[in-house]
Formats: structure tokens, C-alpha cells, sequence
């Protein structure tokens, strides 16, 4: 059995946005209790990350990290039409996931207690994000 | 339903080589309407990238960014048994991915319009490459 | 056809723990023939790399090459309720995977010759770590 769904994600710019709430209730309602959930999303510069939960401190250090690995405005980019965050946002994404798979065991992702599943906005501006979901089993 | 094909790909050294068309049409080929198809790279040197497919300096600037995390020849590496080029080959594959999954959707890999899949050669001698394509669905 | 079953790790602490035998066994033992491995860990202080398997010098190297881009302790990060190596752990699970998908393909998975799946524990001290296994195929 298969059920695809979109998630739309409205971001208010960069950081992070938990959506393991809808993951959880979209393979709720699929009715497959034994199998696995894929989680895509349609874009180049924002990802998904599995993280932990918990701590907010997480998220701003893991900002941290980034902003030192791919600094915006580096001059060793050369693909700024977008502005300084352009190539930086790319960076970011290759460097964690765009797609993701989560097995479902008992009707709900097995997710472990301190996994979160997010989707990690890279540009500063605001935008629009699509979400493909496919939850495949039984 | 599921299909699997290799693709063989002849690279001709470091730089990035664009998947999609190629894997659009095992897509098509497979008459699986929905569901997923998973791309895996079968080496450790080589590896595979989600990524913007329309600037040219977007994949300059890629390989800009892994060559100062990971530079050919850094005295922090130990394994050089095949150049200055081997172990950052290791490293660049495990930043990035070996294996990606994309939704299908109405027959074919519902990609973002900027998404391309690339195949990313770490060496800079080319190499013979093979992916393995597992299309899953209904 | 779905098989699901947990592997339980225990690790002594932070390195490498190679799953491919435990993986292939599971593999031989669903009687899928082709199909998808799905290798999930549900941590977020340890994480799944695929990775060359020959050189155990791989391993020191990607140890050197990850203590250089977090160190433990570095006054970058404020999440340290659990130590110096909590927050580096992190920043270690989103650079690698949480999830892997290997092809079955005629009743093993169809890993290149040089390339092995291992467990990655980012925390010095050892941990109970559990990978769900989700084969699913015909």
C-alpha cells in the first residue's frame, strides 16, 4: 500500500521548523502500521535534518556551526545572485539531507525519544516549501 | 512492483555529472506510477548530491567548499595509499550521500524545479561508476 | 513483503562499529530476494556512516578530520549538559546519516566491494544503541 501526501511549510526565514507532528499524524492516517515513511523536500537551499528534541540551545548551536562552515558573504563564493546567503543556503543543504526515511512500526514512526524531524530553513527571507511524503508497507 | 537497472557511468575525473535524465527515464520505463525510486552509489570515493541545476557556479563553488575541509594532500591524513586525492575522496563521500530516495508521483521523479541528481567523482582520475536503481511502487 | 527487527550495539565508546555482517544476515534471513534494506539508528549522539572497509586508517583519519570540524569542548557551542562531547556528538550525527538504504538484490545486499556499514559512536563513553532494520521487497 502507498499514500502520498504534501506537507506546505510557510518559513519565516532562517532556523528551524519541528514537523514531526505532521509526520506522525499523516502516517496515523495512512492506515499502514508496518513499513516506511519518506520525507522530501523540493528544494536546494533549505533541508531536513533528524535532531534532538529537547534543548532549544541545539538548534542555535548547530546555527553556529554552519555560519562558520559556509559564512554568508564568504568571497570564496562566486554564485550570489541571490545575495550573500545564496551559497551558503546550498552549502547547508548538501551538508545534511533532502530526503529522509523513517520506519513505521506499529502505525507510527519509530523515532527514538530525543528525535525530532525538521526542516531546516537556510535563506534569511521567508518562503514557501513543499514536502513530499510516501508511506509505503502494509 | 519493483524494478532495478545499473547505470554505468564513465567519469573523467573530479567534478559533477548530472543522474536525472537518465533516471526520469528508468522511471518512465518502469511503468510505476507511485512510489519511490532509490539511487545508490556502489563506491566509497564517489558519491551523490541533491543539488541546484541551474548555474554552472554552483558546483564551482561545491567543489571550492570541499577542498578547503578537505584538501588533497592535508598531513592530517594517513591514508594515502592512492595520492593526495584518496582519503579526501573518503571524506567528501561521507558529507555528502550515497544513497537517495525520490518520490514518484503520476510516473515520474516529482524533483523540485531546481533539483538535479548528480553523481559526484572525488577522484581526480576518472573511474568507471556504478549506481544501482531500485524503483518501488505501484 | 516487509520484515522488521531491532539490532541492539553496545558500544565502548566513541569509534566505529561495523553492522554489514549483522545487515546481510538479516538480509539472507527475510527470504526478499529485491528489494530495500532500511538501516535507521534512533539516536542522535551516533550515527550510520557507509564507508570504505579495508584501511582501518580510514577510520582514525575520519576521527581526526571530525575532531577537527567539532571539537569537544570548543566555547562555540552552549548545549553541554552532558559534556564537552554532547554537542560535538550532534553536529557529527547531521554531517553523517541516520538513515541508509541499501538494494537487495538477489538476496544480499548489493554493497560495492569496498564498502562496508558502520555504526558511528560520537560519545566518549559506551552506549546501548538500537537500529531498526525495515527490509521490504519481494
Amino acid at each position: 500500500m502507498i499514500k502520498q501526501q504534501v506537507l506546505r511549510i510557510e518559513t519565516s526565514g532562517r532556523g528551524t521548523y519541528e514537523l514531526s507532528g505532521e509526520i506522525q499524524s499523516a502516517v496515523r492516517g495512512s492506515g499502514i502500521s508496518a513499513g516506511i515513511c519518506h520525507v522530501f523536500i523540493r528544494h536546494t537551499s533549505a533541508s531536513l535534518m533528524l535532531c534532538e528534541n529537547a534543548d532549544p540551545a541545539v538548534m542555535r548551536d548547530l546555527e553556529t556551526f554552519m555560519s562558520r562552515q559556509a559564512p554568508d558573504g564568504d568571497p570564496m563564493f562566486t554564485h550570489t545572485a541571490e545575495g550573500p546567503d545564496d551559497m551558503p543556503a546550498h552549502v547547508r543543504s548538501i551538508l545534511t539531507q533532502s530526503d529522509l526515511n523513517i520506519p513505521v512500526v506499529d502505525g507510527r514512526c519509530a523515532l527514538g525519544t530525543w528525535q525530532g524531524v525538521y526542516l531546516w530553513e537556510h535563506r534569511h527571507r521567508g518562503h514557501h516549501r513543499s514536502v513530499v511524503l510516501t508511506i509505503q508497507g502494509e
